[in-house]
């Protein structure tokens, strides 16, 4: 649905997206190199315990047990719009999410979480964990999962919200000239259009609770 | 002497790094809130055993055991720098780096990795992994160390051989009118520089070790 609301808008295509899952794999043991990685198991839903016993059963190698959070890219049209985003994405406890610019000029907004799990479970075909400690960790992955979608449920409202208040530039100046043959007119008339309907800007960041282990998020608003 | 080389530069000002560093955490096991949280260890040098067998005698909670990334805050002048900084550091492997425009237009550039650790050791107190697996993290994270330091040595020399190449526009049009009164002017000038002067765009992306594992990888150049 939060793919669907940003396709509706001309101003934004998603490129990929993925809501967060588990993935058990399993690697060559040859240490950071991911060559001949064979996934074990992918999980989009809340993980239970015989789901990774029955993969490790699979594993001849160095087995990982991963929780990778929410993740979606959006291309924009125009650098103002993946700002848009990007607000909304922080402010929902998207903390990573970061805008790229492509060699061609092609605008991305990344949403990304600092929020994982990362953990070996087996070396060189040999479970090095309990029985109890894969419960438990299965456990802490579910939390996250839990936790992950009610970031997106704030990302998806914050969106509609942000959405709604701003009204694009072409609404407002249908009689823009073309891009490619006035670049300097269309920009600023943009701004002011932004400037007068855009109170997304004054959405209140709100409190994120993974405040106290990063040193750097102050400079990411 | 990376933060060095950048704050040389009038266009770059470093706001925030960390080289990458081994920490154990002890919360009190409400999941998801990082509140309460003390830590039990931080290394930015190999980690040994001990020191994290040392590290869980003092806790009392839920401590999980973390390998983080390098990571690096640079304050840029203009996008078009950010955008340099931003393509050497996805050549040298730094795939979760990207661009933050703040709500007064300051350009923040972030290089960060995908390439983490995050292992939950004790539970309420407890610890649910056997003092072999803490030696065998311990040596995961050693080399997950090295790799990083690797990554921060290609993205050093491809930031020498960026800057060098790129000559700045101040440097070619030191009569160039002042931002404020011109910005169009100003900004065509930019860009023409850019093309005449930035070979960097021409630098070869690198085979990164990590492709198979992520699948948005393409979209992020």
């Amino acid at each position: 649905e939060l793919v669907r609301l940003l396709n509706a808008r001309e101003r934004f295509c998603t490129a990929s997206s993925c809501d967060g899952r588990v993935i058990v794999t399993d690697t060559d043991g040859t240490g950071i190199q991911k060559k001949n990685c064979t996934w074990l198991l992918v999980t989009h839903d809340p993980c239970v315990k015989s789901d990774v016993m029955t993969a490790l059963e699979k594993a001849t190698g160095d087995v990982v047990f991963k929780f990778e959070p929410f993740v979606l890219h959006v291309l924009c049209r125009e650098l103002q719009d993946a700002r848009l985003l990007h607000s909304v994405a922080i402010d929902s406890g998207f903390r990573n999410s970061g805008i790229t610019v492509g060699r061609g000029g092609k605008i991305t907004m990344a949403v990304r979480s600092t929020h994982c799990l990362e953990v070996p479970l087996s070396h060189k075909g040999r479970l090095m964990v309990s029985e109890e400690y894969i419960e438990f960790l299965v456990h802490v992955a579910n939390q996250k999962m839990e936790e992950n979608l009610r970031r997106i449920d704030r990302f998806h409202k914050g969106l509609e919200l942000a959405l709604e208040a701003a009204v694009p530039a072409d609404t407002l100046f249908p009689e823009a000239p073309e891009k490619s043959h006035s670049v300097y007119v269309h920009r600023r008339k943009r701004r002011t259009a932004q400037e007068q309907a855009n109170p997304s800007r004054e959405l209140e960041p709100q409190d994120d609770t993974e405040s106290s282990l990063d040193l750097f998020d102050e400079i990411m608003i």
